[in-house]
Formats: C-alpha cells, structure tokens, sequence
C-alpha cells in the first residue's frame, strides 16, 4: 500500500524506478516482435497489415504485467519474452477488428490512422485474425528454443490466454458492450462489459506469468485477485481519459463513448466516485501480492502507475 | 489406388460403407458440439450467432479427417472428438469472416443467409473471433476430462492448428486471394492460394490426427502428403462446383468466382483440366497411405468420395 507515496524523496526515485522498468522491458518485447515478423513470409500487404498496428507505439502492458508476474514468482524474465510477446498479437488484434466501421468505427488508433483506413476492411480482418492466430502458434511452440517450461504448463498458458481472450472474455465483452450501446447503463451489465472486455485479459497475463514459473495455487490466487483488480481499474481509468483526456494525449478520439452512448463507469457513478473505485481496486490489488516478496515490487508499482497514466 | 472401383459390386458397397462412415463421425461431432455450446454462458446474441453457423450444417470434413487419420495410427476416434470438433471452429469462424461485405460479400452459405445478414456485422466479426478463440480453449484443455494424450502432443497439436489457420495457411490463402481478384491467373499464385487458403488446415486436420496418436514420423510424412493432396484436390473441385454446380445444391451462390473475378483453376486450366488434376492429387494421396494398414480405408474412401461430392 506505501509502495509508491509520491510525498516522499523515495518514491519519486520509485515512480523514476518504474518508468525505467516499463520501458526496459518494453523494448524486449518490441526487440523481439520486430525480429519474428521480420522472417515471416506472408503476402506482402497483409505482413504490412500486422506489422502497422504492431508497431504503432502502445504500452506493452499486457506482456509487461506477464513478465512481471513472472519475475514475482522468481523466474527470470528474458527467459518467456516470446510468451509474454503472444499477448501484444491478442490485444493488436483485438484493436483492429474493434475499430472497423460495423464495430466501433473509430478512425483514430495510437496518434495514427486506424488499421482499415490504410488497408482496407477486408485486410484489417484478415490481419487481426492472422495476429490472434499466430499468438497462439508462438504461444504453443515453446519447445523448440526457449529453455524448458513444462510442455503441461505450456498446454495450461494456451488455455488461459484463449479464456481471457474468447468468449467467456474479451469477446464476450465486445458483444455485451455491442449490444448495450444507447442503453441506459446499470451497474451489473457495466460491470459484466468492464470485467470481460479488458480485466479478463489483463488477469490472464498476470496469471500466465505465474502459470509459466509452475507458481503456487497460493501465489495463483494472489496473482489473480492481483489481475483482476488492476484489470478493472484499467477499463475505469480508461473510461476517465475518454471523458478528460485530449485527443493528441490519448492518441485515440477523446468523448467517443459519449458520442457512441457507450455504457461507462464516469456516465454511470461520475468521474469523481469512478475515481475512487479505480483507486480501491488498486489498493486492493496491492494488498492481493501480499504474500509475495519484493520480487512483487514492480507489480506493485505498475498498479500505482496505471492509475495515474495519461494515455 | 483400387479401394473404389466403381464398376464392382464390392465398391458400391464400400461407397455406401463411406457415406455411413462419414454420417456417424459427423453425428459424433455434431452431438459434441451442441452440448458444448448449450452450456456457455456468454451474451445470448453472441451464443446464437455462433450456433447458427456452426449448425448451417456442413459436412465436418475435417474433424472427420483427423479422427479417420487417429484410426489410421490405431486409435480409437471416441477419444479425441473435442479436438477433432476443434477444426469445425476454426473452419465455421473462417467462412463467417470470408462472407463478410469486406471480404466475398456472400448472402448465402450452407442454404441459408450468412452470419452477417441475421446478426448483423459486428456480431459475426465477434462470433468469428469467439470460434477461433474457442477452438484454441478446447484444443488446450484435455487434460481435465479425456484420455491422457501427454501434454506435449497436445502442444504439437494447438501449434498445428495455428499454422494451418494463420497467417502461413488459411489467413494467408485468403490475403493473397484478396489481393488477386480481378488480376489474370498465374499458375504460381494460384497454386499459392489454393495451398494455403484450403490445403493448409486440411493438412493440418489429418496431421493432428497423427499427432494425437503419437504416430512415428514416417506416418506422418505419409499423412502430410495424403493432406496436402487431398486439399488442393478439395479446392479445385470447389472451383469447379461454382462453376457447374447449381445454387440450390451447393447451398451457396454458384458462379460467384467469375463474377468476383477469382483466381481458379477452371479459369486458367479449362474444367476437364481440372478435373484430372483433381483425380491425379486423390491418386497422389492415396498412394502416400502405403505403409498404413486397412485402418486407413476410411482416409482411402473419404478421398475418392471428396472427388465425386456434389456440394
């Protein structure tokens, strides 16, 4: 809970710390991406696709929050960047097909134009596709040059990454927050759409990063609790950008959910209380990690940072 | 190379022996697969949307692939009809997507209206990527309820499955099939197409099949060959029903290739060309299944029979 108090000397040098730790383990996983898709030989337009979103910027946090957890859990983390890679395609893909015009229409991605403005409808579908599908071939061919995780360890990473990402998760999220446009919100379904369509996920990483190091069910439990209060936090924080942020900050279209009467948290308990929730759960993630050691510390901090991010 | 032998009395009867085959294994899978929905919690648009393609009907030519190809290594088909069920996921989310106005702009498919046009477009992206998504889930999990089939084949398998779907098989087939409508029909690319846009995750469906079964790697050097050829010969028998088929029977708009100026084969080599070069693959196919014993004679007949098929 004092993990980050910004009143002191050492905590400044702890938010510093942290920034540091965001980027560093960024640009492994930026590094790696950069080379996989390098090799592949696809159709020109469709590696050109992919590789556009890939490599428009964002915050990594999805693998960030999975090597963590690993490092947490006391495995080392350039050991799993593949890993923790596969959850960038997931989230990429989930971006692009979200944008196009029957879903969300936004024209507007990262300080860049969306993925079908430059490419067309057909290719952005394709593209994610070819994106949610490869994370599942990184996710699975561990054995061939990464050292050994347990092929049933593997086997349970595969499955943990489909349920945050398919139905009973970010899919089923999107179709629950497709269906409730320009209904009046109400705290269940609300909370059903935040839940599945981006904590879902964001729990996953965390928990692959446990399952990956052949964790504890203790150290499991806390790493989920852990994930999905951030999980939430992320979507309410979110939800706050949309309503203060700016437009050249978020590097997304600012005011888009009131323009598309999507249900939010500020819309439903404004942006004040909205706050405060984000803040609970985030303290209530940190007390989640307590039985882990400082090894935990950046995951402790993420939670603080996430909080406070501006885009 | 004699298994069917039309002008034998023998040969009706395996005929017959072929189509009762291939109803039982798709009864099989069909059972599974309305059990397995009918318990998913999921918003009730999404579940629908799903359930509606996925029981259009179909022939579940590739679940009943692999579980014809486990047979073949000595196993016993009942156990795997998850994973089998599996590829008619993957499959179903892949023509949902194909039929989209971005992509063929189909209004029919299997007799009846394509996902889109009943659910609209966004829930058919969303039941596209929930089937894909789902596949993945029930490919990884058998550890809680099926016969031990150790971790790491299962691993082989889910990575099988992702690089007959991806962006190096089916995702890829249909890049290069977007991108080469209305351009004049080379052999090459063609070839390209047709490997990756159909061949690859047939391909896939009979290797997984030897995967499960553990089979030694000359069974599965002859069980890739016998995929790969009976793949092309699937899709150029494809190309030739659109063009001699008749709307009702296909159960999809027959001569849409020529109207959206598709690369086929009938296009660049005339329909009789392509016929035999559809016998000559079966041929090829049926020759790779030397060293298997009688165990293979549903992979034998399924060939001949997906040569002869009028939809």
């Amino acid at each position: 809970m004092e993990i980050i108090n910004l009143k002191s000397e050492s905590t400044r040098q702890k938010l510093m710390d942290i920034k540091n730790y965001l980027r560093k383990k960024k640009e492994c996983v930026d590094t790696f991406l950069g080379l996989y898709f390098s090799s592949a030989i696809v159709p020109a337009n469709l590696k050109e696709s992919m590789v556009y979103s890939l490599s428009a910027g964002g915050k990594r946090i999805r693998p960030v929050l999975c090597l963590a957890a690993y490092e947490a859990c006391g495995g080392v983390a350039d050991d799993i960047v593949p890993y923790a890679a596969a959850l960038e395609l997931i989230h990429t893909y989930s971006l692009i097909h979200d944008d196009l015009p029957a879903m969300d229409d936004d024209d507007l991605r990262r300080g860049k134009p969306t993925n079908h403005k430059v490419f067309g409808e057909g290719m952005a579908i394709l593209a994610g596709d070819g994106l949610l599908t490869e994370a599942f071939s990184l996710l699975s061919r561990g054995n061939v040059s990464l050292p050994a995780v347990p092929p049933a360890a593997l086997l349970r990473v595969v499955c943990e990454a489909a349920k945050g990402a398919g139905i009973y998760g970010m899919v089923g999220g999107q179709a629950q927050d497709l269906l409730s446009e320009n209904e009046e919100p109400d705290a269940e379904t609300l909370l059903f759409i935040h839940r599945c369509k981006t904590a879902a996920l964001i729990a996953s990483s965390v928990r692959m990063g446990g399952m990956l190091a052949c964790c504890s069910d203790a150290a499991l439990s806390g790493l989920t609790a852990y994930g999905e209060n951030i999980g939430l936090a992320f979507q309410i924080v979110d939800d706050i950008l949309d309503v203060e942020g700016e437009t050249e900050v978020l590097g997304k279209t600012a005011g888009s959910d009131e323009k598309k009467k999507k249900m939010t948290y500020p819309k439903l308990y404004g942006t004040e209380r909205s706050r405060e929730k984000a803040g609970e759960l985030v303290d209530g993630a940190i007390e989640a990690l307590e039985i882990f050691d400082e090894k935990a510390d950046p995951l402790r901090a993420v939670a603080q940072y996430l909080l406070k991010r501006e885009n």
